[in-house]
């Protein structure tokens, strides 16, 4: 395998660099051909690469960049104001061509749009997509749009399929079955938008398209790859987020209710913790950005080492499988 | 309490009579002043009530209806074409005053329209909305529209949020807080429906309306209300479900895996059984239509007995508290 490079932003996530440095160094151990460039404030991140002295630093590279983008920070003012922050930075190295990918676990709202901003949109593509893994009964659906679009024409969901198909192959799932979220499988059913995507998807030749799924379908497995507009996409994550986390809550709860059940949980609740992890799917995945010129991976703001190094390895993926080329290519071919 | 009498549809939902007698039964005798209607085919379920010889047929009358609205009909067909089924024999019921409550597993597409036809909307309602309440971190919130109205405008949402308040208040939960499901929570966020509907719900006086709420808020009990459009809501709801039983499984699995997880699960399971009750809300509290010029109840179509009475108990309160009349006393004060 050849080098891969890729930037970190380092400053990004609820837990910074203390979280990131460490997956980090988890991963140059786990990849030999693996080099980073961790952009952020240069003395907290050397004084804590420092932690780990016996870290190969020919493959580790601290730049530093001056300004972080907060968590809650408005787009739109982090474009303008922030010339020198650690996610701006490791764009713009990307787009130099100095690494291969950028991985930020930063605020969503604003990589999105400096994305954008700087690396630019591949050609036929309007806007960008934010697409993940969720897990299901057979095993994972990719799911976008996320979040970026929350207005979106029936067009721009016809992009998201062919992309998101793309990204599945990329990952291992050639031929993805893909579908349109939707509130019934009908052909009679649903708001406008999905009505009209589902003709342009009809029509979009090379696409495994298998027509509506719901909600309930998603999770049984019967998509690869499941389209819906930002708005939607962002609900149906978040609110399974919560749910699966409420569930996990109420589950320690039982083994807690009594001495008896605590007993029981003692030893239930090892087989049972594995569970959980695989019911938070963003904050263990790494969701990408679709239809940018280069590879932009996001990992969860709340992900720990575990989740972070998650997401560079989606990233090395990305780059072994050239993933904005592919889709250059499939967009061409696709949609043009 | 004075006697309360509810029309069944009893031919409705995945098992029919078979399901719906014996849950009609056991209501009756848990409600010693509930009458029940039963329509559907009369020698059918005259048959399996006879099964209960000591059922007090005082309180049970049988309507007979040849037809039987199929569960994936379209509802136009079922509109135009089956003036005798045990469905529109109901709502007929309840519209010339022999009932005061229609209850119905039945194809809910058909029943919206069904409903509609029939009763009519309340003065000041455009569509009627279908509301339940899912299970939170703290309690309960109840969530419209399920799927009704799949293309909304800021006004439907804003009706939505009146009547789902009302419904909240009778149900116990007075001074409801209010929240519109939005991809985030600061006031740029969201799409142009959204930020329309927002507006409206600060103007709207004697409404707790405490803003946008997230996903994943939903489930940690943010709010009492959540308002969103059909597709939204029809989307977050099947999802939920389809999760909540992905997880059911899987823990099964666990206790599963080996010799040892299986007497582990011995002990462990029948904790964990009551919580995949509680997580799978529809089927297992029904739905109400709220805005129309009668009380309809929505029991999930796989609604096992308990699930159907469910439903029937929730007709019960909406006939104590006479909700359509606090409905349309609420609409006049809030929106006209």
């Amino acid at each position: 395998m050849s080098a891969s490079i890729i930037a970190i932003d380092a400053m990004g996530g609820d837990f910074g660099p203390h979280s990131i440095v460490p997956a980090c160094i988890s991963c140059l151990a786990e990849f030999p051909s693996l080099h980073l460039v961790l952009v952020g404030q240069s003395s907290l991140i050397e004084s804590l690469v420092a932690g780990y002295p016996s870290v190969d630093r020919s493959r580790l590279r601290v730049v530093h960049a001056a300004e972080v983008i907060a968590m809650d920070e408005r787009p739109a003012q982090a474009l303008r104001n922030k010339a020198d922050s650690s996610m701006r930075v490791g764009l713009e190295l990307l787009r130099d061509g100095a690494v291969q990918a950028c991985v930020s676990s930063g605020n969503t709202g604003a990589l999105m749009a400096l994305s954008r901003h700087v690396l630019k949109t591949l050609p036929g593509i309007d806007r960008p997509a934010m697409v993940t893994a969720i897990p299901t009964r057979t095993g994972f659906c990719h799911l976008l749009d996320l979040g970026a679009n929350v207005d979106c024409g029936a067009e721009h969901l016809q992009q998201f399929a062919v992309m998101g198909a793309v990204a599945a192959e990329v990952l291992g799932k050639p031929q993805a079955r893909v579908a349109l979220l939707n509130v019934g499988t009908e052909d009679i059913k649903g708001n406008q938008q999905v009505k009209l995507a589902a003709n342009l998807l009809q029509q979009t030749k090379g696409l495994n398209y298998i027509g509506f799924i719901e909600g309930d379908g998603l999770y049984r497995g019967e998509a690869d790859v499941v389209v819906c507009d930002g708005f939607v996409g962002n609900i149906l994550l978040k609110s399974s987020e919560g749910l699966a986390s409420m569930i996990s809550e109420r589950v320690e709860q039982v083994f807690t209710s009594s001495l008896l059940a605590k007993a029981i949980g003692i030893l239930a609740m090892p087989l049972l913790k594995r569970l959980q992890v695989e019911l938070a799917p963003a904050e263990h995945n790494g969701a990408s950005f679709l239809g940018l010129q280069g590879i932009v991976v996001k990992s969860h703001g709340s992900a720990g080492p575990e989740g972070f190094k998650s997401a560079i390895r989606r990233a090395l993926r990305e780059i072994e499988e050239d993933l904005p080329k592919r889709l250059y290519g499939h967009l061409g071919d696709q949609l043009l």
